[in-house]
This record gives structure tokens, C-alpha cells and sequence, in this order.
């Protein structure tokens, strides 16, 4: 499969008799593994999401290391469950999470868990923050009346955060969207200003979220800023480092991520920009005790012993949401273990050079407009053509890129910015190189001509 | 590995050099795929929490199926996310579905998804349950002065319930616990009682949550009862089945399961019953917009577009809490693809009479006192002594337990029942033969043996 790649499209419909295969009703007598494995190369491999292709840069996903793969395998059959019982689970996790901590230059001990997405990370991170506003009652007695809490985001942040705020019964209209400057960069002066006046009428500031790298564009808020409104009023700061937080590997970039480390919280994705397949994500505190604190909760059940396995020296499961946990360390340590984090610094430094020489791509071509290129792996750019109307060139671009996606040639995806609908390059792809890159611009630039001769032919007629 | 699981340890502790070894720095250059897979064996594979072991029937933990370990592989290869847009991946998770839905006989077409565990499902359905009483607004405003939530659950219930409630704000002490019966049901009486008179009060009631197997002694509520009280006084009737649920493949068990698939939502694991490796559970719905109601969320980012890979067909992401999911659906899919539900039919099936089989054995012998032996998989029981108080039995109890699980002969755990220590065996394991429970009761007669004369040495001396 991998060593084919190259050749096979990046991504290409479901045909429908294989749509239809999907609807057989439960089998009560098997096919063997023979027929399950004939099954599983005609029905599902042909057609993956496609993001393990050199060419897909769609959203935000990780393109996914064999090795890495293989310790899944390996997780999957020795099967242990990471929650509280002594194994050698536990100590590959807090070994995974060490390792996590030197790279980002996390300050304190403070404490931590892996997760299944920052999705997850962020509703850990939150209950956190409240508890810490609001102490044990609100464990107790739930928000009520006088709780009026506020999290402050900048208007780039992801919808993981406003779904997050949602469950936690904060409320969405409790979610401060604040201003972001033209480099899509939160407003500090605003963000003061707006806790201020929420605090003046009675509000409670419970956290302040900080991005590294926007899902939009790929900007990173000032984070001395942040640091410095989060100490001085007292507010936890959480950081949103989802892809962003392995610009600590990156030369170019590291001077913006200096304090990294001394954030309230930080939650980044394993699964994204380093590479991992699906799913590994990680949540760290500064504070050694918050997460029992807000999570823990005793049964007769999961009572310890004085000793065996159920003596319990550590226990994940009383530290954020789940119970089972499944053995998503392995893959981060055996991949670590086997490449050092010296081929990861070499993957992600490039994956930010192939930003940057596409937007160079993109600045230098005439018939193209770089919308920007951020931070760290996203260009955003569109297709241009100076005789046409705004809402034209949207429908160029809509159209070119579903040309391109349809191809199987490569896959952006796409974003708004600004009412300008984009064309969204996220390089976290271990498998790009600078040739995937040219080929892009090149298929964009024949694609573009044949739209406008199609577009010229259709209004000549 | 899996061939020599007989004659291993079912657990160890992990020795001091091995502990050591994780403390290691993150490795700037890597030590190989050699290197990795020697580290892999000698620090991480002899020290398992054991539960792939024919002989381990601590808490509720699968047993793992090696060819749907393989399907993790595949999974972790093909590395699709499953969140909305359209490949195999998608479809897979949905054929799944309809198949677990065979299985519940459950009603409606509905909604649902795959998540991590039920403590994920339990907070979705929550989520959703918390939609359907308060409208649209809880999620703009969150929990307010008018709000006070209740959720009823049994004394027996689940300690995710409790994060559960706790997570969303609705708090533990609105957290409503019902007495049970002798049989560790819910009281159906006491259950309609403090319903009525929390609206009496101004409260409002969310969601009842029945059991179907309590995860102490494995006990499953009167669904007829419940479903009788949740229509009359309209509240929502929630199922925390986590490994209950495929006691519907269970002849002698069906009985008490026929109208399992008419609540308004249940959570299920297939990673515990289901003999699948961590982590997949599924939540159902019956009303196949709440899911959508309660956690869709519109981003410029995530538009569709009307043709390719974000054309979304259906969204994962919009139902649930994970934006990045990964592909668990393909294990369960390959392995009923393979076996079909006839061999889990029979596993489950053999379990549920090998628990029948250890409360026979323990009856029959007076060194024993059977405590419980439950609707399902799940036997209680300890040591039992005419002459010695309650507190020495407990203290009997917990060194023969301890004595046990450090000799790696056999791996229950332990659970409290009214204020008695009892020994807990919960059979989820498809490695388990007849004679596997033979050899537990011959340990512990020994065990009962050595440890009462040494009592007596230390009293008479
Ligand atoms: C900036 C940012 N935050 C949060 C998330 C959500 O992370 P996950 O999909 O791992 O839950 C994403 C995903 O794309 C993201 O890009
Ligand atoms: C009855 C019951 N409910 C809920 C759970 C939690 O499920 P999970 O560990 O998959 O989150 C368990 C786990 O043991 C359980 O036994």
C-alpha cells in the first residue's frame, strides 16, 4: 500500500456498489479471515480519506507512520487497559508524557494525561480551569445562578472550544470571541479590557485560551501577552497548540514559543503534526494536583489494595474522563524510541519550508493570490483574476478546487477568510516533498486556465 | 506471546530496572526498528495488566481478539479519520452500527456513533438528555438559577455516572441515588417517588439511567419498569449496558432483555464483552435528530462544498464530542466479518455458564460464602470462617485476594457489598475454560488453608 502511493489518487468516490456491500445485514456465520481479509482489500482499502498520500493537505491529519501503526498492533494484543493498574503501560504513558514535556519546555512537573483528540483535551483543560474559579462546590452543586462564567477565545479559535464550553453547561454565549489583529493574531489590549468590564459586572473570567497555530491560518497569539493578562488578573491561561505546540522543533519559529511552558494548560495533538495515526493527544497542567481534584471520584470497586495489582501507585483513570484507557503511548514511544526526535525535528522543519516555498509559488504567479501564510504549515491562497467580481472569483475557486479534489491529483481543503473563500494548504505530511508542491501549482494553473476558457466560452455564447 | 498466555503469570510487578529504564530522556537520535522492538520486548511485553490471559477476571476488561488487533493495524495504516468526510471508513462505522443495533433489537433507525468507552457515551447521552429537557438555549446559556437539573441513577450505578453529571454541570449532588432491592435492582417504587416529588419541587428531572449489569455483581434493572416510569412522567430513559448489552445473545439471559432497545439511549462496550482490544463503545439514540441538536457546530473551515471529499454525506463529528476520530469500527467490523455473531454467540454464552459453574463450585464448598451470582458474568464471593468475626473475615479476604493476584495464578479483583470485602470474578474472557475455574477454586482452598493456620500459629503463639 505505502509503496504505491505516488501513483494512486489521493482520494476518489465510494462507488455505490461498494456503498451498497456496506448494507448487508449482520453476518451470524463468519467468511473466515481469508474472506474478511478479501473483503477488507476490495470494500475498504481503495478507498481511504487519502491524508497518508504525499499530496492531501486537507484540514488538519496527520499522515500517519507505518512504525507507529505497527505498535498499535502490538497495543491492540497485549491489550492492556492504562487506567490505574500497576503494568508496564502505565510507565510507557508517563515516560511518553516526560518526553512531551522536554519538547515543549514545560516548566513544572505539573501534571498530565493522553487523550483521544484535543477535543478531549480542551474539555479536560476547562473543567480544570472552572474548578480552580470556582473550588469543590461546583463539583457538587453544578453551575447555578451565581456562577456566570466566562471563557475568553480569539475569533480564530477552533469549534472544538465552543463545543467544549457547551457541554461543560458554561454556555456558548459565554464564549468571548475576541478581535484578532490582521495577522489573525488575538488582541491583547481587547482581551484585557474584556475581562475587566466581565469582572466589573459580576462575571467570573474561568479561562483564557491561547492559539498555537489557528486551524484558519495557522497563527500564534503573543504568548507573553497572554501570560502577562493571565497573571496579572488572575485568569487561567490554556493554550490551543492542537498542531502548533511542535513549532518548538522548527528554527525559524522557536523564538514565538519561548514560554510555551508556562501556561495554566496546553493540549496538542500527537495525531496531527507529529505524525501518529489516529488517535493520540495530550493534556498537561502546571498545577500537580487539579486534575484529581476535579476528576477523581472513589468506589468500592476501584478501591486499592496494599499491594498487587491493585495497588494502584498511579492512576490515569482519576485524572481526566475516561476509564479504559487504551495503550495510545505505544506508538508515540516506539516511534521516538526507533527515529529519536531528531527525524521528527527534520520531517516538521521541512513540512514549514514547503509552506513557505509554496507561498513563494503562489506570491510569484500572477494568476494566484497568497491570502496568507501564517505561522507555521498553512498557506491559504486563491485563484485570481482581475476582471472578475468577489463573488466570481469564490465561484472560480470553489470550482477549481473540486476540479483538483476530483482529480485524485492532490487535496487542500478550503476555508473562509474574510468572505474570501480560500484554497487551504496544511502541510503536516511526513511523505511531501518539494516536487508534491510543484505539482500542485502546476495542476492549479492548468486547472485555472480551463475554468476562465470555459467561463469565457460559456458568457460568449 | 499468545501461545505460551497458559503457562505465564497472568500479572507481575514491574521491576525496578525496568521502572528505571522509563525515566530515560527523550532520545535525540533514535535506537532503530531493531533497537525498538528489542526495548519493546524486554521492558514492555513481560509486564502486561494481564487481562489477555485465559485466568484474569479483574474489573471489566476485554480479553482482546488478536485478529481485530490486526484490524488496528490496518486502522492505524489506512489512518482515515472518521469525522464527515466521505470514505470506507465512514461506511464501515455505519454498517457497524446497524449490526449492534441487530444485536439490541433496537427500535427506531435512531443515531448513534462509536466513542471510546461508555464514560464517553454516558456524557453524550447526558448531553443529549439535558437537549431534550431544556431546548436550544442550554447550550447558548448553559446551567442557570432555573435549571437544577436531576439525574436518577441506582445506589449501584457506575462511578462515570457521577463524572458524568459532575462534567456537565449539572453537579453530583443533583445526582439522584436510588436504593436497590436485594438483588441489587433499582427500586422502580422509589425510583417514580423521588421523581414526582423533585417536580414537585420545581426540579427537573433529565434522565433516568437504568443498569443493565451493575458493574459490582452484574445485576440488570427492571427495563419494563423503567420504561414504564420514563413514558409516564416523560423523562428520558438512558441504558448504561456497558457490558450488559450482549447478554441479549445469552438464551437464559434474553428474557430480561427484550425491550432493551426501546429506551431513548444506551452505551455499550464492545471492548469488554465483545472480547475487542481498546478502545470502541458504542451510544445509541432513539430520535435521530438529538445527536445533530446537541453537538452540531458550523465552521468556515468545515463548510461543505458540493461535490468530493467535503461534500459530507454524514458527519461524525457533528453527532459526538471527538472532531478526529479514528477508525474503531474496523476491528469490530473485520472481526464479525470473519467470525460472525455465531462465535461471539458461543464465547459469551460459555462465559455466562462458567460464572454459573464458580457459584456452583463455591456453594458446594463451606470454606466459601457466595455473595452474589448475579444476571450475568459477574460472581461475588469470599473466604468464609464460622469463628471468626466480620472484620477478620474482610482482613482473610483481602490477604487471600492479595496472596492470589502476586502468585500470577489467577487475576479477580475485589469489591465492597454491603460492608462485606468480597472476592470478584467477572468473566469476560473468551481464553477461559471450565477448567481455568477449577484451578481458581483449588488456589484459593490452599491459599484459605495456609493463611487460616498461620493465623492460628500467630494467636497461639
Ligand atoms: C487548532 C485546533 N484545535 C483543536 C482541534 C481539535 O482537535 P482534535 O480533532 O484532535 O479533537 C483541531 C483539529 O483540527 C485544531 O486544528
Ligand atoms: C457498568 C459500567 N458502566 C460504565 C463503565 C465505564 O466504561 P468505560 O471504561 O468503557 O468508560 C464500566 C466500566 O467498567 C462499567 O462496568
Amino acid at each position: 500500500m505505502w509503496r504505491t502511493l505516488d501513483e494512486s489518487p489521493v482520494w476518489r468516490t465510494v462507488p455505490q456498489t461498494i456503498r451498497t456491500a456496506f448494507e448487508a445485514p449482520l453476518p451470524e456465520r463468519g467468511y473466515g479471515l481469508e474472506g474478511a481479509l478479501h473483503k477488507l482489500r476490495h470494500d475498504v482499502l481503495p478507498f481511504p480519506r487519502g491524508n497518508v498520500h504525499p499530496r492531501f493537505w486537507g484540514w488538519v491529519n496527520g499522515s500517519g507512520i507505518p512504525a507507529a501503526a505497527l505498535a498499535d498492533f502490538v497495543a491492540g494484543a497485549v491489550n492492556s487497559t492504562v487506567t490505574s493498574s500497576e503494568s508496564s503501560a502505565m510507565y510507557v504513558e508517563r515516560q511518553v508524557l516526560a518526553w512531551i514535556k522536554e519538547i515543549l519546555g514545560w516548566e513544572t512537573c505539573g501534571d498530565g494525561l493522553l487523550t483521544s483528540g484535543c477535543s478531549m483535551g480542551h474539555i479536560i483543560a476547562l473543567a480544570a480551569a472552572r474548578r480552580a474559579a470556582y473550588g469543590a462546590r461546583v463539583r457538587d452543586l453544578g453551575m447555578g445562578p451565581q456562577d456566570r462564567g466566562r471563557v475568553y477565545v480569539s475569533s480564530e479559535a477552533h469549534l472544538s472550544l465552543e463545543k467544549a464550553v457547551e457541554l461543560l453547561g458554561i454556555g456558548s454565549a459565554n464564549l468571548v470571541r475576541v478581535e484578532v489583529d490582521e495577522d489573525k493574531r488575538i488582541r491583547c489590549d481587547c482581551l484585557r479590557d474584556a475581562i475587566i468590564s466581565d469582572r466589573e459586572k459580576g462575571m467570573v473570567p474561568i479561562c483564557v485560551v491561547g492559539n498555537i497555530g489557528t486551524v484558519n491560518t495557522g497563527a500564534i497569539d503573543d504568548i507573553d501577552g497572554l501570560l502577562s493578562i493571565s497573571r496579572n488578573l488572575g485568569v487561567w491561561l490554556h493554550l490551543d497548540a492542537a498542531f502548533g505546540a511542535f513549532g518548538r522543533l522548527i528554527s525559524p519559529v522557536q523564538d514565538k514559543l519561548v514560554n510555551l511552558g508556562k501556561a495554566d494548560s496546553i493540549a496538542l495533538d500527537l495525531h496531527k503534526w507529529f505524525y501518529m495515526p489516529f488517535d493520540v493527544s495530550c493534556i498537561l497542567t502546571r498545577d500537580p494536583e487539579i486534575l484529581l481534584s476535579t476528576f477523581e471520584v472513589k468506589s468500592g470497586y476501584m478501591s486499592p489494595l496494599p499491594a498487587g495489582p491493585a495497588s494502584f501507585p498511579h492512576s490515569f483513570g482519576d485524572r481526566g474522563v475516561e476509564q479504559t484507557r487504551s495503550m495510545r503511548a505505544l506508538k508515540v514511544w516506539f516511534a521516538l524510541t526507533a527515529y529519536g526526535v531528531e527525524a521528527f525535528r527534520k520531517s516538521i522543519t521541512k513540512n514549514y519550508f514547503e509552506a513557505s516555498f509554496l507561498a513563494r509559488l503562489i506570491k510569484r504567479n500572477p494568476g494566484f493570490e497568497l491570502l496568507s501564510r501564517g505561522d507555521l504549515n498553512i498557506v491559504c491562497f486563491r485563484l485570481f483574476d482581475g476582471s472578475m467580481s468577489e463573488s466570481e472569483i469564490n465561484q472560480l475557486n470553489i470550482r477549481a478546487l473540486t476540479v483538483l479534489q476530483l482529480s485524485g491529483k492532490a487535496l487542500p481543503s478550503h476555508t473562509w477568510l474574510d468572505g474570501k473563500f480560500a484554497i487551504r494548504v496544511a502541510i503536516n505530511n511526513h511523505r511531501t516533498k518539494f516536487y508534491d508542491i510543484e505539482i500542485l501549482v502546476r495542476e492549479l494553473v492548468e486547472i485555472r486556465t480551463k475554468i476562465l476558457s470555459e467561463f469565457q466560452a460559456s458568457s460568449g455564447a
